[in-house]
């Protein structure tokens, strides 16, 4: 038997605790903390004595299927939608922390891909961030929690209540391609009673170049951290991560800033419903003053607080709100 | 129907996240950061530009059963066990961010004993410090990950791996209490086939003192984190929460350092067994330097290392080593 058909075969429960760490610790980004990963705590640098913090999850079933994403895939996402919100306040990612509840049953393969894909998150969208410290248990259901923290490096940071009435709106990143990816997955990759099939590189390879972009945008965002950076560096007004759907998450901008976001349609691309209604875009929305060199493109205006939160083309939006992780789950696995 | 009839039967599957959340929001201490709860991140005050962070879950099966503890010893006990990992580090716990994944069933008073549970953990064990943030989701499996932050506020970190040759072993806390309780759970409170069966008020109000005790310190870890900060401004070399064992955790403290921790039985207690293999405690092992004025109780000395990272009564300790949660989990539920 060669090693690589020994280790296939081998399971997180066979392992103690510290055997599993350290097959991770081995394939993550070297540590950049003051105090890395091993001790009670991590120690952390942000030099102008503000730390932006967030966390999110992602749990089999509502917010992944196995048959769909692989390991390596969790990894990235789950770093990807951390490192998001915390550039969406302005602030350079600096460290992860991951806690990982996983089956006695799990593969160790899976825990080597799964932190390849932090990996590759990192060094992709946020050089310099590390995974500085986590957790590993046992659960039965497979979880992931992130938590990301960020360094302000002495700016203020860009909160979703700064819109002002006449700043331009702009969009950084895809909209509706994570969306849009999802329904593929449900179309072409379920079988007669709705449950997943295994998404087969031979699959993949046979959608429609359009269709295999939408899934790789869904499998693994990749929300354009560096530019979310730069807007907040050429005085972003407010600033948010796209995640529940541009419709809802405007609202939400609207409402903390007491403004009406007025869209454009014809600026939202072929699909204004799918790009308003999509969820996990993890793209960002903006809002810049006038004489600002703003980044993204623009689809819309900042106007004084009317009768509604948002509107398209003059009008309410009366569409698809966004996601709502507690009525849109579908109970299935796989 | 009275209004506490309606709510009780009021699952979180019927609401919407935003209800939830407010529902939380309101039983929370008031937030204390820069940006609280509500933006993507928020954004805390660490003022000497350092921030202390950790992670630690707790899993529905392997570390706690519904049937033993309540939402709010739930609450209190999660947010425990990571303020004292922040604390043995030296630093002042400034925010909690809370992840809770829970079933569609869950009623909506669980997660208000759980809000209860964390404000009550917040102001009895680290004033001042709030949950800032968190993320709510669905899950087959109630998931609870809590990440911590602290400040150090000038202080040097207090690390495992600072114990010096003649330095005195402290205890600070309690030992193999939270194990006895453990034990009074699995010898009192299960049916023939080794079920949970339900806690009540009476069974425990049955139980003797030292049992009671016990109970509580398992379901509800007190961890003496005031006393954590003022060791490390006592000077402590090295300081660590004894969350796996004493016998574990000064091993692990041991072979950061290089040196042996040489335990004397008498120094802990009556049952030393218990004290050296008992996990949970959530007190702090810490060592100080002769000329320090130490807190705690003396438990040993720091020698040159020798062939065994601890002894007890110059001997290898042959008892129970510890926690590990890949092989002390009883797959059970309940």
């Amino acid at each position: 038997m060669t090693d690589a058909e020994t280790t296939r075969e081998t399971t997180v429960g066979e392992l103690s605790e510290g055997q599993i760490l350290r097959g991770i610790l081995d394939r993550l980004p070297p540590s950049t903390a003051l105090v890395g990963p091993g001790d009670d705590a991590a120690v952390l640098a942000v030099p102008d004595g503000r730390v932006v913090a967030t966390t999110d999850t992602l749990v089999h079933g509502p917010d992944f299927r196995l048959a769909w994403s692989s390991a390596h895939d969790l990894g990235f996402k789950a770093a990807a939608v951390n490192l998001s919100d915390v550039a969406a306040m302005g602030a350079r990612p600096v460290a992860l922390l991951v806690a990982l509840a996983m089956p006695d049953a799990t593969p160790v393969s899976f825990v080597r891909g799964f932190a390849d894909g932090l990996a590759a998150a990192c060094a992709e969208l946020a050089p310099g961030c590390a995974v500085e410290g986590g957790d590993l248990t046992v659960s039965d259901t497979l979880t992931i929690a992130v938590t990301a923290l960020g360094s302000l490096d002495g700016r203020e940071p860009v909160r979703r209540s700064g819109a002002r009435v006449g700043d331009g709106v702009y969009v950084i990143g895809e909209l509706g391609q994570a969306a849009r990816g999802l329904d593929v997955l449900f179309r072409r990759f379920t079988d007669a009673e709705g449950a997943p099939v295994a998404l087969t590189a031979e699959a993949r390879a046979d959608l429609s170049p359009a269709d295999a972009h939408a899934l790789s945008r869904q499998l693994t965002p990749h929300p354009p951290i560096a530019d979310a950076l730069r807007a907040a560096a050429a005085g972003a007004t407010a600033m948010m991560d796209i995640s529940d759907g541009l419709a809802l998450d405007a609202t939400r901008l609207a409402d903390a800033s007491e403004v009406t976001i007025a869209f454009a349609s014809a600026a939202l691309g072929d699909d204004a419903a799918l790009a308003l209604g999509g969820g996990e875009d993890h793209g960002f929305l903006v809002t810049f003053p006038a004489d600002a060199v703003p980044l993204g493109r623009r689809v819309g205006t900042v106007e004084a607080r009317g009768a509604d939160a948002i509107t398209v083309d003059g009008r309410a939006w009366t569409g698809r709100a966004g996601w709502d992780p507690y009525r849109d789950w579908d109970a299935g696995r796989g």
